[in-house]
C-alpha cells in the first residue's frame, strides 16, 4: 500500500503540515526537524506524488518559464529564483529559451505547450504588443523585464530608467565627464532602450555629452559583444572616462579590452555593469553593478501566476509590480582602497 | 481551418521537409531560406502543434533534465546544449535542479514527474547506486557526469581521470613542482574524486608531492568556495607554484585571492580550471581550462533517450559513451606573450 503523508507524520511524531513543509522544501523548517522527518520518509519509503495532487485539481503542477538565454548568468540566477519560488508551492518549472527571437516568443505566448502547463512566465525581448493582443491561450501569463506592454497581463520589472540614472549619477558624482554606453541593441526592438534613456537623461541633466558617438550598439549581450563594443568606441577616437554597460558580462568583456590596451580601471576608465552576477565579484577588478532583486522577481512572478490561477484574491485588473534594485559599489568605480561590495543605491 | 505544414510549404514554394527544418530550428538552413519560410509562416499564421503530434504517439514530447545547479555556468551551458539537441527532435526540456542533494536526486530518478515526461537526463552528485537499483519508473533514464554507477542505464561522461592528468601534465611540463588541488568535496559522495585521482596519479608518476596538504576540500563549487580554498592553502604555509581547480568558477575565485595577495598568475602560481566556461576567457588573466565537449554531451544524451524510447536501433545493453575533452591553454598558465586560447590537450 502506498505510504501517505499521514503515515510519515505518525512515524515521525509530527504534524502532517510539518511533513508537508519538509517535502515541499519550505525555508522555515529547522535542520533538526528536517532531519527527523527525512528519517521517517526514508524508513517508510515515502514518495510525494505531486503530479497526482495537481491532477485532482485539474492542473499539471507545471509553470513554464521562457527566458531569452540560459548562458547569461542573470537569467540562470533568475531561473533558480523562480524554481525555488515555485517549489514552495509544489510547482515545477518547465524552462524554455526563446533566444530573444520574436517568433519563438510568439510561439511560447500563444501557448503551444498549453496542454502541459498551468501558467507561463515570459521574459520577452522582441515580442510586440500586437503579438499578445489576440492571444488565444487562456493560461495565466506573467511578463518579466524591460518592455512595458500596456496589455492586460501582470508585469514584473525593476524601474530601468531610474536604475540607469542611478548608475550614471554614481559615475558623474565621481567626477567622470564622458560616460559611454555599451549594449544598445541593433534591430527594431529595444529592451535596452530604457537603460539608454536613463543614461541620456542623467547626462543631459548634468550638462554632459550624451551623443550617439558614446553609444555602442551590439547584436548580443555576452562578454564578446562587450569587448567588441569597447574596442569600437576606443578605435573611434573617443576616450570616455567611464563606461556604463547593459549588463555585467558586457562590462567584463569591456574591462578585458581596457586591460589589453593598458588602460586602468577605474583610474583611466570607470566601469559599471548591470545585474550583479556572481562573476563580477571575483575579477582582478571587482565590478560595480546595478543589482535587481532577483529573488523578489522570481517570487512575485510565481505568486502572480498562482493568484491568477484562482487563489483567494479577487483580482481582475492587471498588476504592474516594481521589484527593487540597488547599486553595489565595487572596485571598477571606487577603486581598491575604498570599502567595496556593500554600497547602496 | 488550421494551417498545416503543407500549406506553408505551398505558400513558400518549398518542400514540407524544409518548412519542418525551419520550424524545428535546425542549424543547416540558410538565413535566406529561413526568412522565406518565416514570411509564409507569418502570412498564414501557422502555429506548429508539437504537443498534438507527440500525443498521437502516446508521448508528451517532454524530456526532463535534472542538474545540480543552474547558477554554475557549466550546467547552464550544458542545459542550452540539451535544449538545442532536443529541439532538433521536436522535444522540449523540463529543467529541474536537484541542488546536488541525494533526496532530490532520488525523487527525480524515481519518476515523480513520470506523467509528464517521456524520458529523463540526470546529472547526479550524491545519488548512490542502490538508489537506482529498484527504480520503479520505466521512462528511459540517461546519466551524465562523473559518477560511474555500473547500472543498466546509458551513461555519458568525459574521462575525468585522463582529463585531470592532462591538466596536471601541462603544469608539470611547464616546470611546476608543487601543484595544489582545490575543490575536493566534503561529504560522503565525491564526484570530484576522479579529478583528484587524476591529479594524484599524474603527480606521483612525475615523482612530485601529492599529499593531502595540497588538497583543499570545499562544500560547494562556486567562486567563493574557490577563494576560500585558496586562502586556506596559502594560510597553511604551503606555497604551491600551481593550482588545479575542480572547475572554472573556483579557479577564478582562487585567482582573485592570489591577486589580492600580490601573487602573479602565472609567474608565481599557474592556474588551471575545468569546464571552459565563457567567463574564463575574459578575465584580466584568461584561464587555461579543460574543455569538455558540451555540445556532444547534450546531443548524445538526447539521442540516447530517444533511442531508448523506441527508435530504429535494436539496443538492450546499456551504453557507456565517452564525450571528448581537450585542454585550452590561456594566460593563467602560459602567460600573455604566448598564443593563447587555441591549445589542444
Amino acid at each position: 500500500m502506498r505510504v501517505s503523508l499521514k503515515d510519515v507524520a505518525a512515524h515521525a511524531g509530527v504534524s502532517i503540515k510539518t511533513v508537508s513543509n519538509v517535502v515541499n522544501n519550505y525555508q522555515h523548517v529547522t535542520p533538526a526537524m528536517r532531519e527527523r522527518v527525512q528519517r521517517s520518509i526514508d524508513a517508510l519509503g515515502y514518495q510525494p506524488n505531486l503530479a497526482a495532487r495537481h491532477l485532482r485539481k485539474g492542473r499539471t503542477g507545471i509553470i513554464a518559464l521562457a527566458l531569452p538565454e540560459l548562458g547569461n548568468p542573470y537569467f540562470a540566477e533568475l531561473a533558480a529564483a523562480v524554481i525555488d519560488a515555485a517549489a514552495a508551492h509544489d510547482y515545477i518549472v518547465l524552462l524554455d529559451h526563446t533566444g530573444g527571437r520574436r517568433e519563438q516568443e510568439i510561439l511560447v505566448s500563444q501557448g503551444f505547450r498549453a496542454r502541459v502547463i498551468d501558467g507561463l512566465i515570459l521574459s520577452p525581448i522582441e515580442l510586440e504588443p500586437e503579438d499578445l493582443s489576440d492571444r488565444a491561450e487562456k493560461v495565466p501569463l506573467v511578463l518579466l523585464g524591460e518592455r512595458d506592454y500596456d496589455l492586460p497581463y501582470d508585469h514584473i520589472a525593476i524601474d530601468n530608467v531610474a536604475a540607469a540614472r542611478t548608475a550614471v549619477r554614481h559615475l558623474t558624482g565621481l567626477g567622470r565627464r564622458e560616460v559611454a554606453f555599451i549594449g544598445a541593441r541593433r534591430g527594431r526592438s529595444e529592451p535596452a532602450q530604457l537603460r539608454v534613456r536613463g543614461w541620456r537623461e542623467e547626462l543631459t541633466a548634468a550638462g554632459l555629452p550624451a551623443d550617439d558617438g558614446l553609444v555602442a550598439a551590439t547584436d548580443g549581450w555576452g562578454h564578446a559583444d562587450g569587448a567588441a563594443a569597447m574596442t569600437r568606441i576606443l578605435d573611434s577616437g573617443r576616450r570616455p572616462d567611464a563606461v556604463f554597460a547593459y549588463n555585467d558580462p558586457m562590462a567584463i568583456g569591456a574591462m578585458r579590452v581596457l586591460h589589453e590596451r593598458g588602460l586602468r580601471v577605474p583610474e583611466d576608465i570607470a566601469v559599471v555593469g548591470f545585474d550583479d552576477v556572481v562573476e563580477g565579484r571575483f575579477g582582478a577588478v571587482t565590478l560595480t553593478s546595478v543589482s535587481p532583486d532577483k529573488e523578489a522577481i522570481g517570487r512575485l512572478a510565481v505568486e502572480s501566476v498562482l493568484t491568477r490561477l484562482g487563489g483567494n484574491e479577487v483580482l481582475t485588473e492587471p498588476r504592474r509590480v516594481r521589484a527593487d534594485h540597488r547599486l553595489v559599489e565595487r572596485e571598477s568605480t571606487v577603486g581598491r582602497a575604498a570599502p567595496g561590495g556593500t554600497g547602496q543605491g
